[in-house]
């Protein structure tokens, strides 16, 4: 395929790679002369463009790698670039506040958006790694049913990128789990690492604050976009995790080590059957 | 050395892996005939005993690799085995409840509890694994000055494991940093699981998730007993990590975009500086 990926950060940049090594035509829009230079240096792309969009017209598919409020500008500045039978395509990890618009812009294009359940810690095409999608969780979310074509082209790079599970749902049920799995996880982290008051923290962590604090190093830019533009679930998510804090605080309180240990035993067996 | 671990499960078995591959002559004392059958086919101990105690008084160290509460009971019970010249020591991950008892109970022997910040999800034996100490933190938890003979030898262990940083602290100081790093993530990770409400869950996770909530999966028994032992310090943390979770949770209910870039660049910069 030829496929022209817009904004080449760390996911843009990761696409590129593993596309490219699986022999696909990429080719990369960014506002950033750099990212395309080193796109280029490393055959990540076979050209890219900074102000430049007739690419866009000659694509089998479309890939906005940049950030949600981003995308309907783009869409609607090129709208008149996009043909029939092109697939636009998205990596946001929200969908609610923007899908729906998008899939308009899109014109004769037809938009299906995905969200690729993989990242790092790192900004910047530098750290791109197309093995950070391996196995990893893949979400397809048309806004009614899956166009055929859109469908095929999509399984085609989820595929080609080594992605494991992919599945398929509406734009609202994601952005209800992800606002649990993914921004729920965040806020903690961040909270956590924020509630640090002590200088020499390191030299008492072991694996466990390790793994639970890597997120919170985070792209502020981003993330507060999400946070917001998903705002309802993610409250009502903080709220139940509080709600079983609280649980587990009482029962500290009252030296209930029974409740302890009822509490320890379920999410032993909630997590258990999470284990790849 | 000459070495008696008592307790043969996860972290006593990695400790006889460990030292029996460093040259140092270890036995093992475990109330489970399957688990010192298991160490001995495997090499980790010369000789393993049940309810035959006179290698205690036979061996340099003696590393009480038991649950808290079984501590006192054990030293109380073979205190006329123990001998001058002696170093005995514990991997408990609370200190303060127990470690001035302890040393009473000790007798002519020197105690000198430490704690080996490593581990894994698993309970038994059969998971094993020298490996988990590389790098890890060492924690020595003198009560009072350092005694040079146990010091010397702790640190012998220390280094035998390919443990990383050893650093040395009150006990007390030792509870409220364990608190923070490894019991309130304890905590976290067990309300984060217990909070979730849908059966669906593991098609929509990443790393994230995945790394936040692997310490979810919990031995009910030994951590309800570190809970409830370092109750104090570790209900302080939760409610400044509650308070952390709250300025979050405003900034998002009031669309306060820039309070959240400050969180996270807050968190970023912390969490950074704790990178290997």
């Amino acid at each position: 395929m030829k496929i022209c990926i817009v904004g080449l950060g760390l996911i843009g940049g990761s696409y590129a790679m593993g596309l490219s090594l699986k022999g696909h035509e990429v080719y990369g829009i960014d506002q950033n002369i750099k990212s395309i230079e080193y796109a280029k240096e490393k055959n990540y792309i076979k050209e890219g463009f900074i102000d430049e969009y007739h690419i866009l017209s000659k694509c089998d598919c479309i890939i906005l790698a940049i950030y949600p409020q981003a995308i309907l500008d783009f869409l609607k500045q090129h709208s008149h670039l996009f043909k029939e039978d092109q697939v636009i395509t998205d990596v946001c990890g929200v969908k609610s506040s923007f899908v729906r618009k998008a899939t308009l812009l899109a014109g004769k294009a037809t938009y299906l958006s995905h969200h690729p359940m993989a990242g790092k810690e790192k900004i910047g095409i530098e750290y791109a790694d197309a093995s950070i999608f391996k196995g990893a969780n893949f979400l397809l979310t048309p806004i009614d049913s899956l166009h055929p074509h859109a469908e095929e082209v999509l399984k085609q790079i989820a595929k080609d990128l080594e992605f494991g599970r992919i599945t398929t749902i509406s734009i609202e049920r994601h952005d209800q789990m992800i606002g649990f799995t993914s921004q729920l996880t965040h806020a903690i982290a961040v909270s956590l690492v924020n509630s640090d008051q002590d200088e020499d923290t390191v030299k008492f962590i072991g694996d466990s604050y390790r793994d639970l604090t890597r997120i919170a190093m985070i792209n502020d830019t981003l993330w507060s976009e999400l946070f917001l533009e998903n705002k309802e679930y993610l409250l009502e998510h903080i709220i139940n995790f509080e709600k079983e804090l609280d649980i587990l605080k009482n029962a500290l309180k009252h030296n209930d080590k029974d409740t302890l240990k009822q509490l320890f035993n379920q999410s032993t067996q909630i997590r258990r059957k999470m284990e790849k």
